[in-house]
């Protein structure tokens, strides 16, 4: 019989990152994957980390802060652990505005973040293409933020499963988990196609796939589903073309170190479906030329999708459920990468201690009307 | 000493073709292939057999007419040797106008078509749509072609490849001829990187690739250059969704046999690059969407490009050239499959009697004015 004091669903970012952390308090953890850790989102993803960039508000905005302040403290623990580089970029974020309605969409941003204290600068569209040449002069200006950062998942990924390997987590690689298991009203386990985990906590950090896991009651069940996202990577003309990620309300781009350009990203609810289509592609390169001209002559040499764990109201769901001794870590949708130092603390935190914090206290799954999760109103799901 | 009658410079649709035909009399035949036969300008292509399709006329037009009439009993004679089916299409295409100067083009095509005799209807919109309903509403009607016919070439091309096997031709795979060798001012075979290969007639049927190959003399080298035609694969949205091949001035698509719609495609002078671009395929999905919008969700499987072997005047470059023994079939330009059945029989005749056909002696090398050829002044060579 396999025990462990956690057992955690999903390799993600999210379930490395958690699980790296409650092996430091010196637990045994036990990472239950489908397939190979970290292919999913996680690497799909450009690696933006924007929590300005979103137009989050609230206790998600503060979410997203708390977790940007403590990227560099996590980042650098982890490349000091495994000795890993993770190329980072710190050269902040344009959001750049091309039509009247961009414009005006972004005047509000500026507004609103100026308000709320936010960093965040406006530049014409000259001072733009001061700082990054090759823009259209279409461009007519936008946003800077200064504290938006990247960093290279695929790279950050599997330096974090090397960091779990190290600290002792035991990946188990291809179970796929199809219920959490109960006992006198306890959770105390998992089924999965490899057979059955046992351990006092268990932790639900599958992503898109995080409804799909079987549980004693309905209303256990977190309102996630999948929202994918089409990609596209290009090489850029010149090593020098692009310094920083740029986006616009249509597209971004995300120049990566080693000297691709990812264009991104669509947002579907078309179920479990990772194709890439007519539409999604059109509207990528569209997106890309309309920013950069001159990119309309790079061969394009890959195209991707990926699911984002999309939820109810947009946000993730954390902590505690009905049900004792099981957890949800999941729903972070477009900020997983964002998010993962803060959820990571914050949720070891509680496993430990049995107290959710301030930070992820709103977001536990309580706040989502049983009405509309029991009556399978979840769509995608 | 490797010797024989014949020998052919490039496994492609020409290469094969002619190998076949010229075997049938009996002649001993070695083909040299670069790298696997028909995997370049024979494999990228949809397969579209448009002799009124592309703005032919003169001498031209009449080969790829007489091409296309002698078709049918081509392919059969392949299809009965080897006993496989090359799915061809015989219904005709739509050449369908989107804007004012699409329906202009149109119409002038279709009174100079009239005034030469050819078979082609005028069809409106509604037509359009009777024949092919899922067309676009904006689609204001256009050319159909009863002619033009479709051959899966992915499925044609290995079977002449098998036909050359049973009729004797050695194919030698991986020999990259560098140059034609000559003694006392006559072609006596041809230097590769597996060694030299005699025979008493010498074919450059290297389609792009044709003037790559060193000639005693430059007046011999082929004014052809690499065309690049990007493509794309996607599926359709149900298997009786398109019958026949349809294309406006912007873009052609081709249903396939096995459910797929290939979409063609750019017109590139780049050298011998064979990327996908951003701008290439931006332009092959708008085109796509534009003809018909529930193209939008279909998944695209694949992203390809080929290069068509062009000539200074598009028009191919055939027969005997200033040094006897050293003859041309190359510069097909976007007509490669098409004309096949009539530049393998036409040339195998010359091979064998030393008379070019009143169909071919319009293509000679000799029509190129030497200054343009020697100077060095072929675009993309």
């Amino acid at each position: 019989m396999q025990t462990s004091d956690i057992l955690i669903i999903g390799g993600g970012i999210i379930g490395l990152s958690l699980a790296r952390e409650v092996a430091g308090y010196g637990l045994r953890v036990t990472l239950l994957e489908r397939h190979q850790p970290g292919r999913e989102a996680s690497w799909a993803s450009a690696g933006m980390l924007a929590p300005q960039g979103e137009l989050s508000e609230g206790a998600f905005l503060q979410l997203c802060l708390e977790s940007n302040r403590r990227y560099p403290a996590f980042r650098e623990s982890v490349e000091e652990e495994v000795e890993i580089r993770c190329y980072h970029r710190e050269a902040g974020t344009l959001a750049m505005a091309v039509t009247d309605e961009d414009e005006a969409e972004f005047r509000h941003t500026y507004e609103r973040q100026r308000a709320d204290g936010l960093q965040v600068e406006w530049v014409s569209g000259e001072e733009a293409r001061r700082i990054e040449p090759a823009l259209s002069e279409r461009v007519r200006g936008g946003l800077f933020l200064p504290g938006d950062r990247h960093v290279e998942n695929r790279v950050l990924v599997p330096a974090l499963e090397m960091s779990c390997h190290m600290r002792g987590v035991e990946i188990v690689c291809g179970a796929v988990v199809t219920n959490v298991l109960a006992e006198d009203g306890r959770a105390v386990g998992v089924d999965t196609t490899l057979g059955p985990y046992y351990g006092g906590t268990v932790i639900n950090a599958a992503g898109a796939w995080s409804a799909c896991i079987g549980v004693p009651d309905p209303a256990l069940r977190p309102p996630v589903f999948p929202v994918r996202g089409q990609m596209v990577a290009i090489t850029l003309p010149r090593p020098t073309f692009l310094s920083r990620v740029v986006r616009s309300p249509r597209s971004y781009l995300v120049p990566r170190h080693d000297g691709r350009l990812f264009l991104g990203a669509t947002m579907e609810r078309v179920g479990f479906d990772k194709r890439n289509t007519v539409w999604g592609l059109h509207k990528l390169l569209s997106g890309a030329m309309e920013l950069f001209p001159e990119l309309e002559h790079c061969s394009v040499q890959e195209t991707w999708a990926g699911l984002r764990p999309g939820s109810l109201d947009n946000h993730p769901v954390l902590g505690a459920t009905p049900l004792p001794g099981y957890l949800l870590a999941t729903g972070c949708f477009r900020n997983g990468l964002l998010l993962a130092p803060v959820i990571a603390q914050e949720m070891a935190h509680l496993v430990v201690s049995g107290e959710a914090s301030d930070l992820i206290a709103p977001f536990n799954l309580a706040r989502f009307a049983a009405a509309e999760v029991v009556a399978g109103r979840i769509p995608g799901a």
